[in-house]
């Protein structure tokens, strides 16, 4: 289950690689529910590429499914844009800058009926995705103001911690905040520092775990924050947490440890782009986008089914390379703006 | 693909048997939707059953996808209530009833966005199913708008032709046409006589037909008024019609003769019901819904992937034990109201 939306926060000069130029900011999510829900852009005729050229993290996550078949649901939380992905109303409204004192006035409302519908749905195991540029500082913002001391990764190869952390201090300071006042109110903390995706994904895992639905968490450090809200909400159970070894190698953020505090079975796996020189793999290895539109949720489960890495990074060449052609990268080139058809 | 919607036309007297009491007329097409993608109702918490205890045909195409695993998207096609079935939205509002002289005032808006979705779905071929109740005597409308003169069939054992032959004419008289006023102008015919879900239907098609997608209308004479919308608008290729043997059998309707006219092709597929002595099975047999939610085109799917029909009717059985337990039907008593869970 993939739920997409937005935060204006995206806004703020360098803190996100998702989509290619600021007008793709609210593209971007829309753009990666179709990619997952068809293999193509169907109404925002984009395929989000970063300046340098590091394609979505959901074209790694739609290759696991065309192999692997895994059923798919589409929430909105929180879209700028219309996207011809189907997609389920929780009634998230587009995230507002975290330094505003009321960023996410739909979060309650957005948390209570993500719960229900988690709640509902017929299924064993659940695993959870987001698409939200600017989604990890939202994240280190529900981070603090809970009290977590955890630091979040960046979709960019260098993490603009400073910018970050300005963002969040912002943002406590026009809530009227310090740091760990909302411990122990999850709903609070998302509403006043978070965004509209970690409300919806928060609800959504409340309520499927109020089923005895397995959940996994699919993602990175935004998934950390997730977790947060849910042990902040009084959830002491398993709770899975699925990531790619690019989030893990990201020695800015310390995923391992502070997943470890926050008791997640934690499961990283490595799609071994290293192993080829596809022009669509390499800015992976070189450190960006790292995760994301639960790539490593998909990645995980196309090892747990034994499907060898080599099959996921072929689909995957073939998906870049139909969608996007030989898209060859220069990094000394200007931002190209995003590679549309 | 499945559009589900609503028109008012459906409150009045006697024109369907679409979920158990008025109240559920809004509810049906947003749990039709939820049974197609879940398998059980998620947000609607109901299984539409007539008030005879005939079934909604959702389950046995549910029944189908389960068994074959056909893609399904749903379309909102003027939905008075939110489902929890992931949905494409093409702008369409809720239709009036025909007796008003605007009843579908998002007709034209709805169309286009649903062309310019079809236009761009990656497939070869679509089904495309309805489920709106009242659905028949809006389709009849747009029928004579058109100045088409076949008759549409019920969901209903006796067809209320008089009723519906009444609803159409104070529909004429509302928007001052005459019978056949609209001809060759098959969106201004579906926005003062039909309702959303043809609109949009017709959007669907035209848009799939301009990109050379092979498009089979699954379903009965709703399906019939949406194929004289394409013949109005100017297609002349082929186009199919799949329904089932008991809209074929209703000797009210002559579909046929008016697909013959339309110069469809059409396919026919009988369950079988009338082998079993199951519940769920034998209001199909005794002439009640007949059709609906893409049962025929699932049907015939299952046919042409080799799939006995034995094995449909087990699964249905499965379907509708699960949902709806051993419902035993005394139509002595008066209406029970739907079946909830």
């Amino acid at each position: 289950m993939l739920v997409a939306g937005t935060t204006e926060t995206a806004r703020r000069d360098g803190l996100s690689a998702a989509g290619a130029d600021p007008d793709l900011l609210s593209t971007t999510p829309a753009a990666d529910a179709e990619l997952l829900a068809y293999g193509r852009p169907v109404r925002t005729d984009t395929v989000p590429v970063s300046p340098s050229g590091c394609p979505t993290p959901a074209l790694v996550t739609r290759a696991v499914r065309e192999l692997l078949g895994f059923d798919l649901a589409v929430v909105d939380g929180g879209l700028a844009e219309p996207t011809g992905a189907p997609t389920v109303s929780v009634g998230a409204g587009v995230g507002r800058d975290i330094g505003e004192q009321d960023p996410v006035p739909t979060a309650y409302g957005a948390f209570e009926a993500a719960r229900q519908y988690g709640r509902a749905l017929p299924t064993n195991e659940l695993w959870l995705a987001e698409s939200i540029p600017g989604g990890t500082t939202t994240a280190l913002g529900v981070l603090r103001a809970l009290g977590e001391d955890a630091m979040v990764s960046s979709s960019l190869p260098q993490n603009p911690v400073e910018r970050k952390e300005q963002a969040v201090s912002d943002g406590l300071a026009a809530s009227s905040l310090a740091a760990g006042d909302a411990a122990g109110e999850p709903k609070r903390a998302v509403r006043r520092m978070g965004d509209p995706v970690l409300a919806t994904l928060a609800g959504l895992a409340t309520g499927a775990l109020e089923t005895d639905t397995a959940v996994t968490l699919a993602g990175g450090t935004q998934q950390l924050a997730v977790a947060a809200l849910l042990r902040h909400g009084g959830y002491e159970g398993r709770l899975g947490l699925a990531t790619t070894s690019y989030v893990v190698a990201d020695g800015s953020a310390d995923l391992r440890p502070s997943a470890r505090g926050l008791d997640l079975d934690l499961t990283v796996t490595d799609p071994g782009f290293d192993a080829t020189d596809h022009v669509g793999m390499e800015r992976f290895v070189a450190g960006e986008a790292k995760e994301g539109v639960g790539m490593g949720g998909a990645l995980a489960l196309a090892d747990r089914a034994g499907i060898p890495m080599g099959d996921v990074r072929d689909r995957f060449a073939a998906v870049y390379d139909d969608l996007l052609g030989d898209h060859t990268v220069d990094t000394s080139a200007p931002p190209s703006g995003g590679e549309s058809r």
